[in-house]
C-alpha cells in the first residue's frame, strides 16, 4: 500500500475512506498526481478513468445514482474542473452527491502567469452545498526543524484541512448534493511513501433519519379529513424509494387523485401515469374552466423531485389548491406559489406516521377522472395505430419491446417528453437529468449508470443531446450489455413543437439546427456495433438483435421524417378530446 | 427588419450594434429566442449557430482575436451557460473580449423547480469583467395602463437595464476580456416587431489608449542607462502587435538580450527564439551556478501575455534581477516574485517615449549569450538529422514544410512544447490557448480562427486534444482551407516527460490514459479529407497534397511510437550541452 507523500492527499484519502466513499472518477492530470497515486494505489478504492472532465462529472453522477452513496470526482487544476459544472448544477438540483476535488497550485502561484492556474477558491459557489478551501503545508513542514513554533502551525493547519474535509464529505453524505474540494499542493508531486504519515480525525456525518410524530401531524390530519378532493403530484424518484404499502394505501382513498410521470418510478394501476394526455384535451375543450374547476384540488400533497409535465404546472398555478404541502427531508420547491407546510422527513417515515390519523374520504374525485382518463386510453389506442411511422410512432415501438428490468435513461428534451405519452411497465428504472433539464451530459450519465446498475442499462436519446455528448463514449468501462437508441430526426424536434418557433425566421439554423449527421462513424471508432430503422417494420426487427447478447455495446439509430413528427404530435391531443 | 417584441432583447441588440460588436455565436435555445430572433435578423449582424456551448465560447474566442473585437454568445437559460465557463476563463487570463449573453427565466421562476433553470446571477463571478443583471420587465409594461406611476417604473427598469448593458459592453471593449448579460425573459417568446419600440442610450467607451510621457519615464531611464545586463522577455502576443522599428532598436543595443517564444509573434535574427534549448543545458551543467549568474540580468523588461517556458521561469524566480518592469495597458503579473514598476500603456507608446530617453550600453551579454545559441543550433541540427522518428522529428517535419502566410493554433500542451524547440519562419502568425493553458477548446479556437483569419489556418494537435475537442468539428462554417495535423502517439505523451510520473503505478491508465483511436471516422463524420503518416517518408510525401488546395477541410494523422518520445525529447536536452 502506498500513499502520495503529501500529508493533504493522504488526509483525503483516508477521510473519504472513513465516510465509505470508495468510488473515484479521475481525469489525468499532473498536480492532481498526489490524489491519484493515492487513490489509485488503494485496494479498497474502485478509480475510473475519463478524460473530458465534462463527461467524467456526468459518469460520476450515473455510478452515484446506481450506488446510493458519494462518488468522488479527481481533476487537475485550471479550467478542467470548470468543464465540471454542468453536471455539479445537474447533482445540486437533483440531489446526488458528488465530491469534487480539484488539484490546486498554491496560492502564491495564483495570478501571477502560471499555467493552468484559475481562482479555483468557491468556483462553484451558486451551486455547491460546501467549499472546503485547504492549505497546501508542504512548506511549513520543511520548516519544522528550524521552529518548534511552526510546529504548532503545521498541526493547526493539518488540523483545519482535516477538519474542512469532514465538514464537506459530510454535507454531501448528509445533504445528498455536491461538495467542493479544493486542494493546492507543491511540487514534488510524484514521491511515494509506504504508510501515511498523519491520521485524521474523522467526525462521524448524521446518518440518522430526521422522523415527525403523529401529535405533530395531528393539525394536516383534520384538514386532510375534510378535503373532499386531493391530488397526490409525484417528481422524479429513485426506484423503490416509495414503501408499496403506502401506494396502496393511497390508492384505496376515492378523494385521492395519484399523478405521476415515467420518472416517479412507483406504479399503481389506479394512478394517472399520463398527465398530459389528460390534461391537454381540457386546455383545448370548450367546457375548459369548468372542467379545470372540477380538477381542482383542496389539497396538493407533493413529494419527489423536479415535474416535467407543464401542464400540470401551468394548471395548477391558475387553480391553485387552498393547500400544497411537500414532503421531503431536504428541501420544498414552491413550484405553484401556494406552498405553505413542508414536511422535512423522507416520505416513508411521513406515511407511517399520517396513515394512521387520517381516514379515506367520501368523493367521486378519483373515479370521475379515472374514467376520464380510460376514454383518452381508447382514443390514444386508436390514434397510434392509424398514424404513420413518426417520432411518436417510434416511441411506442421502442418501449412495447422494451425487455423487462432495465434500466432506462432519457434525454433531454423530446425524448423525456414523448416517453411521458407511454405506460411503461413497473419493471423499468426510469432516469433523467431533470435537475437542469440541460442535454449536456445524458449520455455520461447513462454510462455511468450502465456501469453499476443491477439490470443492463438502455439510454433513449435524440440526436442533438448524443451528438452534444459524444465524449461519453471516450470510456472503458461501458459493458457489453449497454444500448443507446437514438431517435433521429435530424435536428432539435423539440423546437416544432413549441408555440409560435417554427415561424421564426432562420428556424432550421438557429433553433431547429438541423444535420445530416448519423452515428455509424462514432459507433465504429469507439467499438459498438451499429442498426439503423426507418420505418415501423424495421425497427420492430431491428429491435429483436438488439436486445440480444452480444459481444459489445450497441446502438440503434431510428430515423424518423423530420418535418412531420410535430404535426403528428400535436394531432395527437386534440384527438383526445371526448367529443372527436 | 424584425425584432423581438420584448425591449429588453432590442435593447441588448441595439447597444451590441452600437458599440460594432457584429458578430454572434447562438447556441439553440427557446428562452433565448428573443435574442436569436433580433440577432439572427438583423442585416448588420453575422450570426453563427453552433450548437454544443463549449465548443461554441472557444470559436468565439477564436473569431475575437482574428476580429480584434469583442464577439457576443447567446445562450439559453440553465446549465448551457455553465458550459461556456472553460472558454471564459481562458478569455480572462489571455484578453480575449467576449460578451456572454445568456437567456434566464424571470427571478420568480427560479429556484422553484422549473426546468432549465439555474442561479445564473454572477454565475461566473470569479473570471468575468462585468456582470449585468437585467430586469424583465414585461410584467410592468402590463401593468402601465392601470396605474401611471408605474409607467415611471418601468422607464427606470429600462434606464436600468440599458445602463447595465453599457457598463458590460464597454468593459469588454475597454479591458479586453469576457463580461456577462444576463437577460431574463417572460413568455411569448417568439412574438415579432417591425420597429424597435426602444432607442437606448449609448455610452460611448473609452477608447483613447493610454499615454505616458518622456519626463514620468526619466527616473527608469536613468535605471536603464546604467544596467550591463538588460533581459526582454516576451510573452503572448498578436502579431504585428509591436512595431518593427522598436524590436530593431532593442536588437541594436549589446546590453540586450530579447527572448521571445513563437507565441510572441515578433522576430528578429538577433531575438533568442527557443528559451528552453538555451537554458536546459545550463541546468545539466557542472558548471550551473556560474553559467546562470553570467545570464542573470540587472533588469528584467517583459511585455504581452503569458509565458510557456517553465525553465525560464524557474531560473528567473532563482536569480531574480534587481527589477522587473512590465509594460501593459492593462495588467501585471508578478511572475518571477520581484515586478517592482507596471507601465500601464500601450508597449508601443512605452517604446516611443522610451526610445528616445535611453542610449546603447556597453557590454558583451547580449553577444555572449548568442554565441552560446549559435553553438546549441550546431547541436540541435546534428541530434535532429540523427534521431529515427518521433515526436521531435514529426515536429521539425510539420514546421519545415509548413507554407507560409498561415495562421497556426497550437494545442495545450506537448504541442505547444515541442514548437518551442524550432524557429518558425516569421510569415507564421501563431497562437495557443495559453490563458489557462487548458486543452478543452483548442480545436474549436482554431476552428473560430478560420472563419476569419486572413491567412489559412493550420491546427497543430495531439491526439487526447483533438478527442477532448472533438465537437469543434460539428461546425457549419470550417472553411475548405482549414488543416489539422494530429500528432498522435496513442495518449498524453507529456506524462511521460513529468519528472517522476512514468514511475507510478497504473500510469498508463490515470496519467498516460493510452488509446488505440484514430481520427478517420470522425474525418468521415464531419466530411474532412483524412490522410496518415507513420514515419519520416510517409509524413514528408503526405504533407505535399495535404497543402494543396480541395474541396473541403483535411486532417492529416501522424502516428508516432508512443513508448519512445520521451527518451528522444530527454536526449535533446542532453546533447545540447556545450561538451557533447
Amino acid at each position: 500500500m502506498q500513499y502520495s507523500s503529501i500529508p493533504l492527499a493522504q488526509s483525503i484519502t483516508l477521510l473519504c475512506l472513513s465516510k465509505g466513499i470508495k468510488h473515484v472518477v479521475i481525469s489525468p492530470g499532473s498536480r492532481n498526481a498526489p490524489l491519484t497515486i493515492s487513490f489509485s494505489n488503494h485496494p479498497d478504492i474502485e478509480a475510473y478513468s475519463v478524460v473530458d472532465e465534462r463527461s467524467a462529472a456526468f459518469f460520476a453522477l450515473g455510478l452515484a445514482q446506481q450506488l446510493k452513496e458519494p462518488v468522488a470526482l479527481c481533476c487537475s487544476s485550471g479550467s478542467a474542473l470548470l468543464n465540471y459544472y454542468p453536471a455539479i448544477a445537474e447533482a445540486y438540483y437533483s440531489d446526488v452527491p458528488l465530491v469534487v476535488i480539484s488539484a490546486d497550485r498554491p496560492v502564491e502561484r495564483i495570478d501571477i502567469g502560471d499555467g493552468q492556474t484559475i481562482r479555483q477558491k468557491n468556483v462553484y459557489q451558486n451551486h455547491i452545498l460546501y467549499s472546503a478551501n485547504l492549505y497546501s503545508e508542504l512548506v511549513l513542514e520543511e520548516a519544522v526543524p528550524i521552529d518548534p513554533k511552526l510546529k504548532q502551525k503545521l498541526f493547526e493547519a493539518q488540523k483545519h484541512n482535516e477538519r474542512e474535509i469532514n465538514l464537506a464529505l459530510n454535507m454531501a453524505i448528509e445533504q445528498n448534493g455536491p461538495v467542493h474540494v479544493n486542494a493546492p499542493f507543491y511540487e514534488p508531486l510524484y514521491q511515494l511513501v509506504e504508510k501515511s504519515s498523519v491520521a485524521p480525525l474523522s467526525i462521524e456525518p448524521i446518518r440518522e433519519p430526521k422522523t415527525t410524530t403523529k401529535k405533530a401531524l395531528q393539525p394536516y390530519a383534520e384538514i386532510w379529513n375534510k378535503a373532499k378532493k386531493k391530488l397526490v403530484l409525484v417528481g422524479v424518484n429513485k426506484p423503490n424509494a416509495v414503501e408499496q404499502a403506502y401506494l396502496d394505501w393511497l390508492a384505496e382513498d376515492p378523494s385521492v387523485l395519484v399523478f405521476t410521470e415515467t420518472t416517479s418510478n412507483l406504479h399503481h394501476e389506479k394512478f394517472i401515469t399520463r398527465i398530459d394526455k389528460l390534461i391537454a384535451p381540457i386546455e383545448a375543450s370548450t367546457n375548459k374552466e369548468n372542467e379545470f374547476q372540477q380538477l381542482q384540488p383542496d389539497l396538493l400533497l407533493t413529494f419527489g423531485g423536479l415535474i416535467i409535465s407543464k401542464k400540470i404546472k401551468a394548471f395548477l398555478r391558475t387553480y391553485q389548491p387552498k393547500h400544497h404541502w411537500h414532503v421531503d427531508a431536504k428541501k420544498a420547491f414552491d413550484t405553484f406559489f401556494c406552498l405553505n407546510k413542508h414536511f422535512d422527513v423522507n416520505v416513508n417515515e411521513f406515511f407511517n406516521k399520517f396513515s394512521k390519523i387520517v381516514t379515506p374520504v367520501e368523493s367521486n374525485y378519483r373515479d370521475q377522472w379515472l374514467e376520464v382518463n380510460a376514454q383518452r386510453d381508447v382514443h390514444h389506442d386508436k390514434y397510434m395505430e392509424e398514424i404513420p411511422f413518426c417520432d411518436l410512432k417510434a416511441f411506442r415501438q421502442v418501449l412495447q419491446q422494451m425487455p423487462e428490468e432495465q434500466v432506462v435513461h432519457l434525454s433531454n428534451s423530446s425524448v423525456v417528453r414523448y416517453a411521458q405519452l407511454f405506460r411503461l411497465s413497473p419493471s423499468l428504472q426510469v432516469y433523467c437529468n431533470r435537475g437542469t433539464s440541460g442535454i449536456d451530459g445524458s449520455s455520461s450519465t447513462a454510462v455511468g449508470a450502465s456501469v453499476r446498475a443491477n439490470f443492463p442499462t438502455t439510454l433513449i436519446t435524440g440526436d442533438i443531446s448524443f451528438l452534444y455528448d459524444s465524449n461519453a463514449l471516450w470510456n472503458n468501462y461501458i459493458p457489453k450489455s449497454f444500448r443507446i437508441i437514438i431517435i433521429n430526426n435530424q435536428g432539435g424536434g423539440i423546437f416544432r413543437i413549441l408555440p409560435g418557433a417554427k415561424e421564426a425566421a432562420h428556424f432550421s439554423t438557429f433553433f431547429e439546427t438541423t444535420h445530416n449527421l448519423r452515428a455509424n462513424h462514432l459507433a465504429e471508432m469507439y467499438n459498438f456495433s451499429y442498426q439503423a430503422a426507418t420505418d415501423e417494420k424495421s425497427l420492430k426487427n431491428e429491435l429483436i438483435p438488439f436486445y440480444a447478447e452480444g459481444d459489445r455495446p450497441k446502438i440503434l439509430e431510428i430515423f424518423t421524417p423530420r418535418e412531420d413528427n410535430d404535426q403528428y404530435l400535436k394531432n395527437y391531443f386534440k384527438v383526445l378530446l371526448p367529443e372527436s
